[in-house]
């Protein structure tokens, strides 16, 4: 059968799908093994820095692949998610954020040369294969915009205090990426610093137990009194405010992680097509030659079809926006526009790949169900993806409802 | 909030439904652990037995409840299942056991004095609470038609040598029910015998390791060379055919394992009102004050309704069906219109079960993918509902558009 | 096939059945002929009138049939609409109200005299095969609680004026029951009025041309300066307000109405198998013996297996509440818990009834998009379900959301 | 609120679709009355042929716009039928076959000079805007690769005898392409000619009467002894066989088609978002501010997103494809891959337009279901999209599931 997979639009994303599906390969070999264990695969990631998969997004001149299309980036992580879920999803922690990092260099005419110059370096450090970072921004009760962690100033240092979730990379992470709130006078300002994993203070809880997505390492992380130079900490912006700018980091941050499932979707799928194709009943029909099976089948590559076409719809829409604008400043409705493109997507490709995997267990029988089967990891992984930030499926709507109608699309939370 | 939820019809099956929910409360305070670590609840088995809720179905002469409407034991089962599912479809296991045992007492007149007796010896012991009985029918690669454990004759014996899967309940019970064929010419014929699992040649290979209904102790089951005498051997019928006696046999023995189902959404809706009652966003705004999750509460509520609904209807029905017809002597078109309102009931309520679990996770947010989480474990029990026999859901189809069209039934497999 | 098609629960209500399936096969073959012209059908109000049919829930002692149970009701205005869906919701206009002026006679202990010799009058009259009733509600712009036709009282009379749309059975009836609103100090009260159909500024507008449902007569009525005595007004009610008395008048009202659109889905499914038993292909298979038709054909049970369920469920859950609670007497929760049961059976039914006339055209094939093919009047009729009142589909989620969690349940419009 | 729309690749096709845009406004003013009336478009028609939209796909040197590309092609006939449905169907019959000789021109080295003149000379009629095709295809009871239609040799001429169904445009048409079967030994073969509409033994019966599409002018065409030469017949193919050829040959004729849904669906979410915003409820809040109203538009634009989506992947792919291979010449494998893209898209483009046009009307409320409401017709034309050829739905599913599993896609009809 010929399949029309996402193909990269560009020749450096041409050279990150092939790693992606080299990398794929090898990690499938393990990735039942880690999800049983829990365990974190290290060797994974030290594969992708080694490889420089990691350091994808980096233009080629700090030493990275110099891929610049954010379509070709979440063709590629789709590929690496065929083999592991929860190694995609961690390599894309790192990943998403060397993206905003090169478009922070390929725009820095005009951007504070403090700023620059910090992003330099950690280009040339991730280029270099030296660096991993990780972003931990989500907080239990609360949502991006408005983090409870605190960041006090002390002179020209920062006292923060608080604690992340689903902080997904964190056990190879040197650096992190953490919002907090600063307290100014009634209320808070939101801002980012930059915390290194073994800076005094902070604790991986080393925590992650969930259903599915278990190797990905998505701790807690907690920070008591950690002390960092005002130097590593962004200018501050309103807090608890939902803007176009948050819109933009938002689709330039999970564009990718969302299209880790369709690798999921793709892998069930394969994995249904090529047991349907052996499996006999008792009077010695394939399960392929089945027509009930049949239907089934197509019902999947239809989903898998739309699924597909939303990927490459919104990764096109972000690439044409991306090229437009530099990150934060379009208005407001235009990076709406384009958050509501990425939600949209999220929908469609969230549930039909939940589909995709329940119809492909439904194929080939009650095997699937067992945990010796790749189909009892694809089912918990799968399920993972209506969380991913920002915006839960019903918050979705209500964001995707109010902008098309006109209105304040920030949810009512 | 007033929830019009199933009610029992008659007095036993009062009765019946109100110990389910004692013995929910009970099991739901265990549930996680043994889900975490797949151990079979025998504390929960033997309550069951003790409180006389294993002999249910048992007339009360014998020392049972005397339930015997089917509507009744689907609801008590439901009812069960929302505290552990495992427990749950571990008990029906015994129970829809004991429901065709009361039945074939009842129509007594006519049948082979030595069943009358075997049946009556039977139905004292677990009257008695001294009996757990379990039927492990699933084999590998075949359907419950053609089981391919074999039992020749030796004598005035068998000779059984086979192996069974999801031998839900094995850790429990004394007895097994076994389906195997025998040779005949070039074909075979089918039965069913009775197994000590003590009896040598038994091996409970102790192995189940699922998914979900982890607790549920649904082994394989090694017969090798097991010698059981001809006495407890039912009398033979064809090997193969899926037909009206078949249809008949498998709602008896199958309607309130899909009931169980129900419970299980039940659950999960019940956790995602409380939760949603208590928690609140960043702006101290309870999730259950916000319309995005109103709508969502909703859709559950929807198909929530629908489930009840489709397990009364194709309870009472089936209860109609048992009024009238003995076992496996109705004609066929009856039986195989009983089977297609249990394949109907079966697909609602497991597609809306699992649309339940899945909303209930969404509406109460992220932590619900943690295994601490009730949710996760209900998310993974829930997709076994599909693979319950005796059809897939793509064979129910298959089933029903051939009878419905006025063709043979049984799946072209 | 034998097909568990829905079965009345009391001698009187079989006796109801029966007489809707003799009168839909006579409307059924004029039924298309009437959608075409966008008729009245005359004729068919006229035999159901001189059948009994129309005085079904009239006591015996008037002349009704006595029907009684409203999941009867429901069962027998089904199989009318299986004939011409049409004619059925025109004649469970008048039925509906009978509905509950039965309901008023039964529980008149109590009730103010001249109430109880009103609703005396009224069935007398009914049951005589003397009187068609109708009752046009719904105004543009607003909801069933908040009518914006006005009646002044002037004496002892009261002079109304305003506009109703949706008058189904208009041009059969002689009498309406008309809402309106009082003025009452800056706001208003809400109250309900006979209104003869002669009387004069009463104009039926014979306006009624929609997609579907083209036959059933509801044209706009206007009211300009009618004068009725206040004697034929009930007590004033709150406006505005949408309380449990509002919901089980609505449950009154609508049920049965609802119940039309299972009628609408089993004629489509009817036509579904028997045409696809018919016809052939290029090689001269038939359209039945093609698989993927089967499972169309079995999807389409599977709906309609729910559709009955759902409509049985809500009927006997009616049945209960009714037999217990004098109309606008039960709590507020215990009206709005039987409202939620209904809206859900609605939405389920309307659901699955749209989606088994799509799949009924779609299995019989582009014939069935010819005005000649009876699918074609059933395509636009089903459309009308989610339109019935007292809710819109979002507006039913927002109650049953809002009721679920414990919140006021009006709809926020 | 920014939309993304779909937008055309090449500069000719730019102008088509601003083209399409402005037809579209002005044909919109019409389309109720055409559709009420059943009656032709022929003004539309004409505007179509003097703006030079229908040449379109015709290369410039021969007075056409030089449209190449197809998902161009696809993405103005929606446009178009944003405007009027029916006028886009009757535009894309003679459009999509220009598409098809634009393609024989330009890959005309080595093709029978006959052909490539004759195919020169339509087009350059068609450039010169003096004439309009249409390819009646579909014939009762059969497929598009089993004609009944005969054509017999009789000297240098055949005599056409038979009848064709959904004879869309004909009412304007000078030429049509008809397939007919040549008696050939036992069996036929299966070729195509051309034939005036005026040609002694051609009747158009005039008598299209849909549910919906009413404009389109989809008559009977019967063809009594019809005398064509030689000439005007391409050279024959097996008969009753559905190979690559008749897979490539469908993407390319009904790629368009399909798309002209999509433009269904935007007209009603257009009309949606405009609607709600405007329309208050009794207590003056516009439905636009109700919550569970915003959760239906979002729901209406994932799908629309989705549809997009869909269309300009399948288009892509289309456009790949025919930029590879001559009609007809690819390997089977593929061209069917081709159709599995177009059929995906088909299946999921279809259903999300059915599904946005019922939460369209929804949205809007009852005034939705009045046949003076453009969303009456809107429902009604929708519908048809189901019906396009090659396949029906449930044929679709058992093309792709078949191909996708390794065997022989030609559904088993």
């Amino acid at each position: 059968m010929i399949d029309h997979e996402l193909q990269a639009t560009t020749e450096p994303g041409r050279r990150f799908v092939a790693m992606a599906e080299e990398h794929a390969k090898d990690f499938a070999t393990r990735a039942d093994q880690h999800d049983r264990e829990a365990s974190f695969p290290f060797e994974n990631i030290k594969a992708l820095q080694e490889s420089g998969f990691l350091a994808a997004m980096i233009p080629e001149e700090f030493g990275g692949l110099g891929v610049e299309s954010r379509l070709d980036q979440m063709i590629g992580m789709s590929r690496l998610a065929r083999g592991c879920a929860s190694s995609a999803i961690a390599a894309n922690m790192h990943i998403a954020a060397t993206g905003v990092m090169s478009r922070m260099w390929r725009w820095r005419e005009g951007q504070p040369p403090q700023i620059t110059s910090a992003v330099e370096a950690l280009m040339r450090a991730i280029g270099a294969r030296q660096l991993i970072t990780c972003a931990p921004g989500t907080e239990a009760g609360t949502d991006l915009q408005s983090p409870m962690t605190e960041g006090v100033p002390d002179g020209d240092h920062y006292i923060v205090n608080g604690r992340k979730m689903f902080g997904t990379l964190s056990p190879a992470a040197q650096l992190m990426f953490v919002t907090f709130r600063i307290p100014d006078g009634d209320g808070y300002q939101s801002s980012m610093g930059i915390i290194p994993s073994g800076a005094p203070g902070v604790t991986n809880k080393n925590n992650w137990d969930a259903m599915g997505m278990r190797a990905s390492g998505s701790h807690d992380i907690v920070f008591e009194n950690v002390r960092i130079p005002a130097a590593s900490v962004l200018p501050p912006r309103p807090w608890g405010v939902f803007d176009g700018s948050g819109a933009d980091m938002g689709v330039a941050l999970n564009g990718s992680l969302v299209a880790c499932f369709l690798g999921i979707a793709e892998a069930a799928r394969n994995l249904a097509i090529e047991m349907t194709g052996r499996r006999k009943g008792p009077k010695g029909m394939r399960l392929a030659d089945r027509a009930p099976i049949q239907q089934l089948i197509a019902e999947i590559e239809v989903e898998l079809m739309a699924g597909r076409a939303v990927v490459e719809r919104a990764g096109r829409i972000s690439d044409e926006y991306f090229d437009q604008y530099r990150l934060g400043e379009a208005p407001n409705d235009v990076s709406f526009a384009l958050m509501k493109e990425q939600q949209c997507m999220k929908w469609t490709l969230q549930r039909n790949a939940i589909s995709i995997v329940d119809k492909a267990m439904t194929a080939t029988g009650g095997s699937a169900y067992m945990n010796g089967s790749p189909f009892s990891r694809l089912y918990r992984d799968v399920r993972a993806g209506p969380f991913m930030q920002p915006f839960a499926p019903y918050e979705a709507l209500e964001f995707i409802g109010k902008f098309t109608l006109g209105l304040d699309p920030a949810p009512d939370r």
